[in-house]
């Protein structure tokens, strides 16, 4: 089966993630800078989630740029992910709504650890498909990003509510990580 | 007329469907894990309708996968397939935001077997076009899940005004029924 | 210049601007079918613009099939038509919630006009740009339909504050002429 | 890396924008035409914005019928584009609600200024993958246009304190400006 199609669903619903976000940034009633104080907050939670979900769209384009076929099994296993996704603009409203108070800051990190897991067996998924010796296993070779990201979020959960600036440090933290893109596979598939 | 530009107007609309469904889990306003609770009906149903479209949008993928070529009556079936699907999401609201009461159960069910006949309709349409002995109508063989799902869905509709549990369990039966993705139309492809 | 970009930006435009008139199918707060009846004129109005809309990407899909290449002319052309597109969500709404009172229904009728006509300039740029003899204009031949919409938009403005059910009933004979695929392009393209 | 999915990416992300601003357009209450009175400042903002953000699709588009090949700099690049142009219509909102007053005014200059520099920055890292002697380089020449519009931009940002109208005139005014499509690259493409 083709990939063509799952990439391009795959970008819509990343796609329309990615904006409706900006739907919670409502627009304020008064007129001057002040106004804007209080979208500050919501602000920045969308800065934070769009890079996450930037990243996401990143890794899944490069992965499946190292992917020749596909089948039902892995468009499960994408539809999943997209699932979890799908609920990040939810979990970023809460979180920026309350000014980053400590439970709707740890099920943001729920959310993100249920989709870096997501990630992580599509992965599985695609690489079953392609056999031992596929270029995107030799890519992604011990994934060190991969692994350690699920642990950080798993670690910012219960951080978030005794030191709630440590949690969003790690948050950030992650995305920082990821947003140097992921050379391995861009040299593999050009050699 | 080529199918391409039929597939990702489809992708688009279902990507957008699946994502403002998410619309409907409005951010509560406390902050605290009881504040969730009210949000879990509608979690619940999002989970449903997510599953559903997800449905939708896989066998519509393993379908046209095994069609060659198109024509405008097949493009009417596919935007009056789109059309019932697009009421998802207000009917899911509804259920979701009522707590499962019975006439939404209902409307919901009504819905969905609107849904399971266009899709017939549809696939009638693209088998017709294709001809006798083409790989599709050997795919589709007897079609038991296809026949089996709006027989459910009647039976759902009038069993949510006397045991609406009934209902919901027979709508996450048919959901389950075709989590497992179509192989049939996998191994013709690939034969 | 390649056309693939400009089909998926219209088919991304058209597929958003047909679903987020869902949005304005408000979840009712009754849970019995009496509550769904202030939400049956929207309904019906979704329906009417769903199928107008449907027809816009049906024909806009037979036009860029038969053409060959475009050019920048022909792109903002395009996103002229899809302006008073995405206005037809609003004028939409605006008639559903006012039960097709005069004004909402008359400005329904303006914005279906200029689209028509922006659909008439998009497809004389493209025959433009084909030269004569192409199979684009063989296909559109003497454009009885095409000439017809914008006649009978204009006749039904007026008429919205005279006999507003005959403004309604002009926009109905429209969709209904139009729904039967536009077999000329079709059959041109085949030969 | 093939350019394909980014460019899908960017006409999903790019639609939506164009489309969710139609959501401001609140339907009005009334039903004659004083009822669209106040919706007119919204409607103006709107039109403002859809000409904006119609020609950075187009620009974009000329520029990436002109690239061959792109690499994960240049996608985290489009992704900063995108982050800025989907903030337009929140100003773009905000600017309508409050009928064009000077904050409101100031802040949509800044962040179209923002987008015009992610723009040059885009297509600072497309020229470098693509090397010296690319169409591209050739196309983009001088670049003019791309190189006066930040500074109307920036000039706009005080003005909407002392003169909001003449903020608003420039915004016009480098609206016309780019309204012209960019022939020089289609001129290159077509040699």
């Amino acid at each position: 089966m083709s990939k063509g199609r799952m990439e391009a669903f795959s970008d819509g619903v990343i796609a329309i993630l990615l904006t409706i976000m900006v739907l919670d940034l409502k627009v304020p009633h008064g007129a001057d800078l002040a106004a804007l104080r209080p979208v500050l907050p919501v602000f920045l939670t969308y800065l934070l989630s769009y890079v996450f979900i930037g990243i996401y769209w990143n890794n899944h384009h490069h992965m499946l740029q190292a992917t020749a076929r596909i089948n039902g099994r892995i468009l499960w296993a994408n539809l999943h992910l997209l699932f979890w996704l799908s609920l990040v603009p939810f979990t970023t409203g809460w979180m920026g709504e309350n000014h980053f108070a400590s439970t709707p800051t740890a099920v943001y990190g729920v959310v993100l650890l249920a989709a870096a897991i997501a990630y992580f067996v599509l992965q599985g998924r695609i690489l079953a498909a392609q056999g031992p010796g596929s270029p995107l296993a030799a890519a992604v070779g011990r994934d060190l990003k991969g692994k350690l990201s699920p642990v950080l979020y798993a670690a910012a959960i219960p951080l978030a509510f005794f030191r709630e600036w440590l949690a969003d440090a790690l948050y950030v933290a992650v995305a920082l990580m990821w947003l140097v893109p992921d050379r391995r596979i861009e040299r593999r598939v050009r050699e």
